[in-house]
């Protein structure tokens, strides 16, 4: 079986890793060779745009999927819809944030609230309706905190926007949050579904930090499977999907979806029956799904900016280093550790432990 | 880090695959590109008696390690000692089964009874002095099961003779053995050292077919422990090294020994803290080791001949499948599975239905 993988980032990579075993031949496309993915599997060279390049990797494949959400809607409807999984569709919309959280609304899933902004006239009605702390974000291509500006009071509104126009936006309710989780579910192509346990997530700057699993509150959990059940289905989703809540006052509400991997799954590869990238890979190529559960407690921490030092890293008891073959840069996400712990207690001490270091060392934690 | 793989089989492939996640970029040499390393990693092709594709090899990386132990020992001649781990001695000894035997002696471990056979008059006092039944080898390049024969009663000499004469051979005394187990152990450049726990192996034909660990004896464990540490110390060996070992009566007979990872560790991808090829790729790139011990009952079955049907094998619960992307052909490993199961007893209740099953698919088990 051959795998097309349009995106050959980290995500990528642990894929291709993950299909190998299962006698999967990855073939990637992105604008450079040299991609964490690219130095693990073969690689078509060429930008996302070329519609070209991405129909030969059809060609040279049996399924088509990716490791990047962001893939340009002209190139998604080059491709033949019953190799692409998950579908065109579920990419596009979650390529929005404002069709996204329309599809939750129209699923019956909570979100926090918000407001289309395409002029500065929109902008102040949008602030009158929802209040101030909101944050003021680009409809589209924002990840990891970027394209977003938090408006804190009224003299916020005026640089936010000078920041961000020019691009569709979407004015969001600030959310008082007790905590983010998320949730991966994998729905396989004769609709069976299957869920992960919930993950804690600490995002700072936007960006995620650390995580930890399984997130313990069996209410959360059923509220958790229940929506993402349904976006699964309303898509006709094959693959792996996450769906990223705020906890408030024991509610949640979705924040946004990714169909694909997710950076809060990492702990699977080593604290799960079945990886997030196995079950991804066993989904779109119609196999059956891998047990998804825990373990046992687990803790991700992501390497952003350095890495830390191997040997340092290796001397921790049942830690798993993951490094994504990048260049540092800050801000760059560049690997992740995960540890397993014999309860949680341990694994809190040991993380709180282990982001001190890390953090001496350099790492943007 | 880069690290040469002289090999690119089947073990040179669970190397790099293993190597990834550390920032460790593999670099085979083999004599085909095809083969299991070539399809997940770079290759140099040349031949093992080339001297000078093995130093371009050693030239272009930090390390050279081996997933195949007979390599000519010109060509290890060639090769700059310093990054050679395990070294040369350990490789060369190992090659001879007399030699191996011989260093078992010298270091008080006890081996079956064997002799020397250059001869036709050499068998003659070989049987003579150890008995019959015997098995007569060839004391090079014999392995699973191949350049052997099993001399039951007189009849058998000449036939035996006629099948291996023309190479040095030694005869060994046929071991009434109650199991075959086998310890694995890695010694650091540092010189400490861990053992996983003992396997227990089942061979037909000469092949592994299935081991199961840990098999838990304390006694023989600290046996086996006691006679691997002194064969790492001896040849201040640096990586993984396999030795295995007849139970006869309680008591150890040592039969073989392995320089490189070995198949009857491929049950520490999934069911120990840190598998045997991370271990192997921790020694000889000079970090700590990692913890060895079991995450539970496992199992592990080798696939020989042909595959069973991957959708069936993923059916199986925390079932584990290893495609080394080899082609079919009678008696060749095409790769493994590995099950993890919450007892010891639940272990052998589903190895028994899956030895089954795989062999009604067609597995040569």
């Amino acid at each position: 079986m051959k795998v097309g993988i349009i995106g050959a980032g980290q995500l990528g990579r642990m894929l291709a890793l993950a299909g190998y075993p299962l006698g999967i031949e990855p073939l990637f496309l992105d604008r450079t060779a040299d991609t964490p993915g690219g130095q693990v599997g073969p690689i078509i060279t060429g930008d996302f745009a070329d519609s070209a390049k991405a129909i030969e990797l059809a060609e040279r494949v049996d399924i088509v999927t990716f490791d990047w959400e962001n893939v340009p809607s002209a190139t998604l409807a080059q491709l033949p819809a019953h190799k692409v999984r998950p579908c065109a569709r579920a990419l596009e919309i979650s390529q929005d944030r404002v069709s996204e959280k329309a599809l939750f609304r129209a699923l019956g899933i909570p979100t926090p609230d918000f407001a289309e902004v395409d002029s500065r006239a929109d902008l102040e009605r949008a602030v009158a309706a929802i209040g101030l702390p909101a944050v003021l974000k680009t409809r589209r291509l924002g990840y990891d905190g970027k394209g977003q500006a938090v408006l804190r009071k009224a003299a916020d509104i005026e640089p936010g926007w000078r920041k961000l126009a020019g691009n569709p936006l979407v004015l969001e309710a600030f959310v008082p949050f007790e905590r983010e989780v998320s949730l991966i579910g994998v729905r396989g192509t004769d609709g069976a579904i299957a869920f992960y346990p919930l993950t804690e997530n600490v995002h700072t700057g936007g960006i995620l930090r650390y995580s930890r699993a399984p997130y313990r509150s069996p209410a959360l959990q059923r509220l958790a499977e229940r929506h993402v059940r349904r976006v699964l289905g309303n898509l006709e989703y094959v693959g792996v999907l996450a769906l990223e809540f705020f906890v408030v006052r024991g509610r949640l509400l979705a924040n946004e979806m990714a169909p694909r991997v997710h950076n809060s799954g990492h702990w699977t590869i080593e604290g799960a029956a079945t990886s997030q990238f196995e079950n991804h890979l066993r989904a779109i190529c119609g196999f059956e799904l891998g047990a998804t559960r825990a373990r046992g407690p687990c803790a991700m921490i992501n390497f952003i900016g350095n890495l830390p030092q191997l040997a340092g890293a290796l001397h921790e008891p049942d830690l798993h280093f993951h490094d994504y073959g990048k260049s540092p840069r800050p801000g760059r996400k560049l690997g992740h550790c995960t540890l397993l712990a014999p309860s949680a207690t341990s694994r809190d001490a040991r993380l709180t432990r282990l982001l001190r270091k890390f953090r001496r060392e350099g790492a943007e934690l």
